[in-house]
């Protein structure tokens, strides 16, 4: 076995996640500080998370649009907690078409100014509620300490932006995305038994009256967050006018929510599933599920190699032939581990010569000798294996790494470890503080059963606790 | 039948334009001047298009990957005709963050000089080569006179940047792509007759050694460049240094070429079809191809009508029910008709106690009774016809819009009214920019047969003259 070509995560996690990156060939760092540049295997796994969200967006009854880059500054002012979250974060043009501008535009951090100055005028009835609407687009956010896929000066996402007659049908869209294309999305798509619960007030969205997060788990035992969801109260329709006319022909003030998530959710897979081999892919997300390594050019072996690869192709899964013979086999193994790839299959000349196949499993590094004839089904019945096997180790790693106590103390112990629970009316607001001064946040606020709970004052709330990225 | 609510376009055609963008639901204004909110309608269109290009992109081997928005001034300032090309336009960013920046950032006119360094990186050996690379992305060029998707401040589009290792392999490539994937997807599925040929230098891209481009014509006879592909020689290879060790051992120079279409596809498609009643969208690309209308909520009208749409989904159509029978009838047929929706089935109380429906083309608007069972089978021929006659339609009116004519003098006649062709050797650049002075352009060179040249030298081009867009 060739020297792993990426750091060992258990002495050196930062390392590690850099060198999966550029590795694997996933993303760099762009030329202007701070960007990133996404490399066609980081961007294909990007396109196939954006068809699966935009699925379950369009199902949840959204529909896409498209609103610009630029905003001018003043909207920005109109939401005093808005403006306020997003100035030191700002990008500004200031010269343009040769020109210095009159009113500098900034680019925008994020769209709720802009589609709520819009969405004043595109509702007029009630008639025309719940207006539910979603864009994927690039923002703006300059970072000071940047890292690719988890914090970027620009990043790829999805916002939706939604108005509602009244704050319950708000806060059940909110909540209906939260669960319905986030939670389902991440755990059933990506495996990642996500944390769900309420932002406390400290941690909110500038202007909303509610977020509600998924927070993944990464193998260094910090939490981040994957996916947010904001009740925006009426902030944003009272500084938009966003107003109707109910049926009883009074005028009211709307309700609005939007909800987001973006390229971050890469950094999510790679540091919630890799390890000391690189990434480690769930087959539902994986752009290519099984790649089939032809070991030596013998022997008829890669014209053996296309023909599993239609049969493998029949089932349904994604697959790609390897007859790059001229680099050695170590190598390549090396390169397909690193990549992720759910399901090898490794056809050398003794494998051939007995008929058989090697079929290696990424998550488990589990190897078998399979009959020929057999490795189209028995590769098609381990994809579904592994999707189900990556999210139930994930879970067990998550609950290993959290801890339920009872005190302030025991809780910051527990959060500098790993995930600790501790009942939200024992810490409280004063002790949220207390922890953050060490580096550790009150991730979400949830039930004990571990839902979302309609609000922060009822009973036996627990308050989850982690570093984050 | 209600008053037009759009303007006739045989009066004041810009006028129209806007009204059907309007009235069709497709895009408005932004707040920041020259940008665009493109609204579900349109949008849902531009997704269509965008898919189709991907795919298309895709089966000619390229790949996707996103690159930064912002670009360091200093890289546009490598190559001389591309900054002397871009300076006009750029939209510059000179505060981020809380401070002024060292060096300001313009956001990306196009992205040849930030692909340009990084592909030297990425290109070492003739192994490596063709680098085949595509982004979808926004970009930026500051418009001084505006119009919603033909010309906007900020516009979405793919643009495909590749590294090959001789001239030739790029000039292939480059043409490949322009046939494959623009004159292919623009003509069979937005059904628009497209002239096909080079860029006169005067017209072409700034940087480019050859532009190739599509041009469709509008219904008030001027030419619209839907798409162009670029060979830009070794330009950008030597300002950005993108070098390969060939299999001799020799460090050679590359060839790069690039190629995009954007959002004006949009506007191309409402200008190449589009009549008194609003949008007509060719079937392949039209969102809801098929409308069934319930006109009153009688005798299981809204049943009959799901029931029917059931039967329409079943082979394949996209179909949507209106059964908004608080609205007016005539209104929304006048609607539909707006929205270009290629059939109409009309359910009203005589088609039902006849079992039978109204069926109409949104193209011809040839109307005829169909009895209930015969629809679907007829609702999806109809979609194939309609298809075929749009750019058999288009194509005859493109034709009747041409003159060839033997003279400058005709020329600039012909290219005022419509589009003119001349011998390109009896134009030449003289009698070029004698047009030009009068608003008329070269919109390409092409062959008599009305391909695309590989040189403008070849004997006997033709130059097809017209107003553009």
């Amino acid at each position: 076995m060739p020297k792993s070509p990426i750091a060992d995560p258990q002495e050196d996690y930062p390392r590690w996640y850099q060198d999966v990156i550029q590795r694997a060939g996933l993303a760099e760092n762009g030329p202007v500080r701070g960007t990133m540049i996404i490399r066609p295997y980081g961007f294909a796994i990007w396109e196939r998370i954006q068809a699966d969200l935009d699925r379950r967006i369009k199902e949840a009854g959204a529909q896409n649009v498209y609103f610009p880059l630029f905003i001018p500054e003043s909207y920005l002012q109109r939401e005093a907690e808005h403006v306020e979250g997003f100035s030191p974060e700002l990008a500004v043009v200031t010269h343009a078409g040769g020109k210095d501008l009159t009113e500098p535009v900034v680019v925008r951090p994020t769209s709720e100014t802009v589609f709520g100055e819009q969405m004043a005028k595109w509702v007029n009835s009630y008639r025309d509620l719940p207006l539910l609407l979603n864009q994927w687009a690039n923002v703006v956010r300059w970072e000071m300490r940047p890292r690719l896929f988890l914090r970027t000066s620009e990043f790829l996402w999805q916002e939706g932006h939604t108005v509602h007659a009244s704050a319950a049908d708000a806060a059940a869209y909110a909540l209906r995305i939260h669960l319905d294309v986030y939670r389902d999305f991440l755990v059933d798509t990506l495996a990642l038994p996500v944390l769900l619960g309420r932002k406390t007030a400290e941690e909110r969205f500038a202007g909303a009256i509610n977020t509600m997060t998924c927070e993944g788990i990464t193998r260094d035992r910090k939490a981040l967050q994957l996916a947010t969801s904001h009740e925006l109260g009426q902030n944003f329709a009272r500084a938009f006018d966003i107003t109707y006319t109910a049926e009883s022909g009074e005028v009211e003030t709307a309700w609005t929510t939007s909800w987001g998530a973006s390229t971050r959710l890469v950094g999510g897979l790679i540091m919630g599933h890799g390890d000391a081999g690189g990434l480690r892919l769930p087959p539902r997300i994986a752009p290519t599920q099984v790649a089939i390594v032809v070991v030596r050019d013998e022997d008829g072996a890669v014209d053996k190699a296309l023909e599993v690869a239609d049969a493998i192709g029949a089932t349904g899964a994604r697959v790609e032939v390897d007859a790059d013979v001229h680099t050695g086999f170590g190598r390549r193994a090396v390169d397909w581990e690193l990549k992720g790839v759910p399901v090898r299959i490794d056809l050398g000349p003794r494998d051939l010569a007995a008929g058989e196949a090697t079929v290696i499993r990424r998550d488990t590094g589990e190897k078998r000798q399979v009959a020929l004839t057999a490795v189209p089904g028995v590769a098609a019945g381990l994809l579904d294996t592994i999707q189900t096997e990556m999210l139930a180790e994930a879970t067990a790693f998550r609950d290993a790494a959290t801890t339920d106590v009872a005190s302030v103390e025991d809780a910051l112990e527990a959060g500098r470890e790993g995930v600790g629970r501790i009942e939200w009316a024992r810490l409280g607001a004063e002790g949220e503080k207390k922890l953050l001064a060490d580096g550790v946040s009150v991730r979400c606020i949830q039930r004990p059963d571990g839902t979302v709970p309609a609000s922060e004052d009822e009973p036996d709330l627990l308050a989850v606790v982690a570093r984050a990225y």
